[in-house]
């Protein structure tokens, strides 16, 4: 069968299954969920044998160790599948919720019901988990998914959708509420982003060059974030202990992450007495710090950091620092460079905080806390599907409210327009 | 100066303003609505000759009566402007706006704030008017905006663009705010859509042929509606008077709105009770009618609806009326023919009315109440920049906060990330 006449065929079964999802009760949602983690659990043996068949390929293949550690199925993280199904089947559903029913001058009463977008297609790279956490986003929210993994991890993939299809079956759900696609043929994801007449939101989770290709190509909307340029900025009327306690933790906690930290902004006037201290402490952890002149000027033996850093995303023990001469040089700096995802300043000043809030254009701005915090988990959304740098529809952690959208109800008692 | 390098520089320019009205404060977007205001009062005079310009130009070019009407600035039509700012400017400001700031375990405050979405691009057609709605909305909304209105309306516009000018002027904001083209080449619009670096949306208003053209060239996100194919549903458990008054008012209260019902869908059980008043009615006001078989066989001399009927805004008076067995028949026509803009069911049943609600796919879906209520000023918005029947961002009409974005807001002590 040739790939786009497939991919065609699999967006009329998810468009056709998404009005049997969207009007699905919670009760049946849930079953669905918890009937999915049953079966995970009943075929790990079928699970870790299809999975041992991508990692022998992998290797053949010559993939690298960190690419083969994200494709493995350990019984940890199968075990971790079954758990977030759990958490996701517990999570309040966002579908059919009325809000703001007020009464107009003419006598109807206009409100809001919070709906399913349709259909979600999902791309990713390797890690097969996400097959389910995708699922199990899709599914609580109502929407049909079409799921896209590494061809790499196609047989994992393949078994994982055999669990998920049990477990609709098993709750009187289309099986084509959640489709994996079959083929590993490139053109599949080409057909994905472009089947405007099925599909209604497109995320792509995987790194910056996958992200690019696709928003490029896309003519469905993308849900996306293509860098984390994260900034702390340490204000004059900052207690340094704060300063320096959530420099340290934005940028170490852990290097590879979206919300880690890339670059340090120091206002001159606590400069000297900040950076010095921050120096040692990076220094211990072992994180190669690239400073502006006036950095340098305190620091001293440090690399330069070059226009290019400024515009980098490390994801490595490496952190460009710039001192600034005020918070407006900071906010500036922040949003030429920055990504828009995440951006905190540390002060005791309650005007700057205020105004820092209000002009930072990132998806969270935070006043003395951590760039680590920005995460669907931390914020109370239970899981994320992703996080949007995007102006439209979504900004930041996209949960399953990210997964919605409002359609107007209006009531009436015969009303008409006059 | 070649259009390309101008739409450049006006995205550009575009842009840094939106750095300035986003940060702007309720007060002094006001000023500069009433002083826009002010300044079309004051040049009630050049105004009336730059669009007797455009008038004599457009007979010249043997433009339509209808076309002309629209083109058209009367002193009503400017009066209509005043009055509109100064509506604009009494609505409340939804930029900066803090809500659901609640703590989290790790003791973080986590809450959203209403942030403009930056530029929006607005391509329309020959209404001058348009230029001061969609100028109001945008700074109201904190958005800096590139208006493009049609060529044959290039000298009325740009007399109204010197006097949003002046009025920006007087509130101190930077004159590109506002900014409207001043070219009638049609590049202008290519580039103005797909300049993804400066702009975050297009809202396109105007025929179908229009936003058609712009949708599938545009990289930029569009905010639109195609189509006002809306259905209206008598019920077997309607009150007869409700669904004869709806129905006429749904109809023929405007035939040229996009929220005019096009196709009557009435149950098998009542049709022949309701079906002959409604002729009797539909007849009087000179409404054709067009019905599927069992239409006919109840009504005997009317035309024969085909399947193009279904799929048809007439915005004239033509209305297609299906008899259909049950609710779920209803449905199923109106989220397959329907444009997914507004339906609405007649019944005295709660349990249909609630499932109604749920099941069909529209931006606005209603119970007892006719179609013509989907608008901006009925549901309480104050003004509306256009209606979007897609599921992304906005539904249904689209106001301030149709233009606006939500960003995340960390409250912290100096939180860290354990």
């Amino acid at each position: 069968m040739d790939v786009i006449a497939y991919m065609q065929s699999v967006g009329d079964a998810a468009k056709q299954a998404s009005s049997h999802i969207a009007k699905a009760n919670s009760g049946t949602k849930n079953t669905a969920l918890l009937a999915i983690a049953e079966a995970i659990h009943e075929h790990r043996e079928a699970l870790a044998s299809a999975n041992a068949k991508d990692m022998a390929k992998g290797k053949d293949n010559g993939l690298d160790a960190a690419l083969l550690d994200r494709l493995e199925l350990t019984p940890a993280r199968i075990d971790g599948m079954i758990e977030g199904l759990k958490q996701v089947a517990a999570l309040p559903d966002p579908v059919g919720g009325m809000t703001d029913l007020d009464y107009r001058p003419s006598g109807i009463q206009v409100g809001k019901m919070r709906v399913p977008l349709g259909v979600i297609g999902i791309i990713y790279e390797s890690r097969p988990n996400v097959t389910i956490e995708a699922a199990s986003l899709c599914l609580k929210s109502g929407n049909a998914a079409i799921l896209r993994g590494g061809s790499e991890a196609i047989e994992s993939n393949q078994a994982l959708a055999a669990c998920i299809k049990q477990g609709l079956a098993k709750a009187d759900l289309p099986e084509t509420v959640v489709q994996v696609i079959e083929t590993t043929d490139r053109a599949a994801v080409g057909e994905l982003i472009t089947m405007t007449e099925t599909v209604d939101v497109v995320v792509p989770r995987g790194g910056k060059s996958l992200i690019e290709r696709i928003s490029a190509d896309a003519k469905v909307t993308v849900i996306k974030h293509l860098d984390g340029i994260c900034h702390v900025y340490i204000d004059s009327d900052a207690d340094v202990s704060k300063g320096v306690n959530i420099a340290i933790n934005a940028k170490t906690h852990r290097y590879g992450t979206c919300n880690t930290m890339e670059t340090l902004l120091v206002n001159e006037a606590i400069a000297e007495k900040i950076l010095p201290q921050l120096d040692a402490a990076y220094s211990d952890i072992g994180v190669e710090l690239r400073g502006c002149e006036k950095t340098m000027a305190i620091l001293g033996d440090i690399n330069a950091a070059t226009e290019e850093d400024w515009a980098t995303e490390y994801l490595a023990p490496v952190l460009s620092i710039k001192v600034v001469a005020d918070m407006d040089e900071a906010i500036a700096h922040i949003n030429r460079y920055g990504s828009h995802h995440t951006d905190s300043i540390i002060t005791e000043n309650y005007s700057k905080a205020r105004d820092f809030l209000r002009q930072v254009d990132s998806s969270s701005v935070m006043v003395n806390a951590s760039t680590r915090f920005a995460d669907g988990f931390e914020y109370g959304l239970g899981a994320e599907i992703g996080i949007s740098t995007d102006k439209i529809h979504a900004r930041g952690p996209v949960g399953l409210e990210g997964l919605t959208s409002q359609k107007w109800i209006v009531l009436g008692d015969g009303h008409i327009r006059q």
